[in-house]
This record gives structure tokens, C-alpha cells and sequence, in this order.
């Protein structure tokens, strides 16, 4: 996939979201769906990790090499702990192309992540 | 303020959110940004805590008694302790009437949460 083509990648609605999860407001949240909604909250629950998610976040197609963003002022050792907890939590993919991985947001889990929060749902 | 004025509350929209911080796709995110935001994530990153926060956004107006939400499964101090820290991340404000404490959700907080998490911003 070629840069340009990523860059068009059309963004979601809340609609398309991954019905990970009901709202918060439908009422009492099982055990399960706790569980998966908080793992994903935790992902984002670090200062570090979250600049480093809204750093690749901001790239054009919300997907950015690892060499861009290992500026963040961390060690490389540390940014790629918190690349591989935002990954387990489904909130990046990976993809290894040549010499370089790239990171890209997974735009319909964190459109799930925000649907959650919708107060007016 | 009775009951029934609560359950009047007008839900807020996306615009109201509090302008707490930007969303993730502004840009790279300062750390004091970064901090605040992690903060609130870490308050719904707890399976318990986020069941607590649910049961009371599901009730009209998004408030309830603490008696309403006691027979979640742990123990009071654990109900107190948890209600503490979504209180202290300034998602949930509470009131004592009479006997009971009240625990409301802090409607603009959510918002702003849901709005850092916006992509198509």
C-alpha cells in the first residue's frame, strides 16, 4: 500500500464502530464487556503512550514508521514497550515494510472507544 | 434540587465538552496535556471502577444514590474507594442529602473525552 493510498483512507463514523461495547449508559456493563472496555482505557492511561498514539495519530492516514515518532524524548527500548501495550489493546496495527515497521490507529476501535462515551446514545 | 429537575438535564453535545485538551489528532500533544488526559483514562481502566461509573450514567440524569449501586458484587470500602478516584479524575461529582451521598457524572468531563477520541476532527 502505497503512502497516497493510505491518506485516503476514508475516517469513520461512529457508526462504523467495532461494537466492542454497549454505551456506558445502557445500563449495567457485564463483567466482560468491563473488562474489555477497561483494557482499552489502560492502553491510553500513560502519558507517554498517549503522546506517542496521538503522535502517529496525527500523520496523514493515522500511520506513521516507527522512525518518525522516536523523538518523543523516551528511549527506543521504552517507546517500543508502549507501542506493543497500544497494540495488544488493539488501538494500533503493525505492518513491517522493508527496513521499517509502521504503525497505523485502528480508526473503527477508537471510534468504538468514543461511542462508548456518547452520553447522548 | 429535586429529582425530577435532575432527570431534566439537558445532555450535552460534543461542542460543550470541557476544553481540556485537544483531540488526539491535533498534533503532538503537550506533556501537561498528556498528563491530564492519562489521568482520566486511568480513572475508567479498572473493570469495577467502569461498571460503578456505568450503573451511574444509566440512571436518569446520570445520578444516583450511593445506595443505588452498593450490591455491584465488592465490598462498601471498595464501592467507596473506587467512587473516590472517578471522583478525584473529575468524572463524577458528589453531594450528601441527608443520609446518602449523591454521585453524579460529570456530563462535560465524558464529552471532552469523547472528543479527544474524535478522528474526523
Amino acid at each position: 500500500m502505497s503512502k497516497s493510498e493510505i491518506a485516503e483512507l476514508p475516517l469513520l463514523d461512529a457508526e462504523d464502530a467495532v461494537p466492542c461495547c454497549p454505551p456506558i449508559t445502557a445500563g449495567e456493563l457485564s463483567q466482560a464487556d468491563a473488562e474489555k472496555m477497561a483494557a482499552m482505557f489502560k492502553a491510553l492511561s500513560d502519558p507517554v503512550r498517549l503522546r506517542l498514539f496521538s503522535r502517529i495519530a496525527s500523520f496523514a492516514g493515522g500511520e506513521a514508521c516507527v522512525c518518525d515518532i522516536s523523538d518523543i524524548g523516551v528511549s527506543q527500548p521504552t517507546v517500543s514497550h508502549h507501542l506493543k501495550k497500544l497494540r495488544e489493546a488493539g488501538l494500533l496495527t503493525s505492518e513491517r515494510r522493508g527496513t521499517w515497521v509502521y504503525y497505523q490507529v485502528a480508526p473503527s476501535v477508537v471510534a468504538g472507544m468514543a461511542a462508548m462515551l456518547d452520553l447522548r446514545t
